[in-house]
């Protein structure tokens, strides 16, 4: 199955990616972009062939390596 | 509205990053997680108001500025 991880760092933490492209979209003409946030997207085939144990393995990951949940928030969807 | 723009590495494109975690990922157990890649997600609030422009806006600042379309594919969400 197909998991497709979301990344985005907790309101309230400071976000200065998000920050240099509000600032250089503003540069460009598009001053009515505002709260712009970066995060990661990650995209991975897993071996597990059911739902619940493809997601069971994502949340694991996620909590082992991939996110820091002190800062960051994760979504995960699977795909089929 | 708000925008959720999500970047990724077009197929076929070099992704060390994405190959950086799937070898964490074995080394942690995880052996099961192949062709990991990883992109990035941007979300911003518009000024727009209604669908159909802040997606026109979306798609002229990713041609612009978020993406490279050398390398690189783009997926605009708007939500309400």
């Amino acid at each position: 199955m197909k998991a497709k991880i979301t990344i985005t760092l907790k309101n309230g933490v400071l976000d200065p990616q998000g920050a240099a492209i509000e600032s250089a979209l503003a540069g460009l003409g598009f001053d009515g972009a505002q709260g712009v946030r970066q995060g990661k997207v990650i995209e991975m085939k897993l071996a597990e062939t059911d739902e619940a144990a493809a997601r069971a393995t994502a949340e694991e990951m996620c909590k082992k390596l991939l996110a820091n949940p002190v800062m960051e928030n994760y979504s995960i969807e699977i795909l089929a």
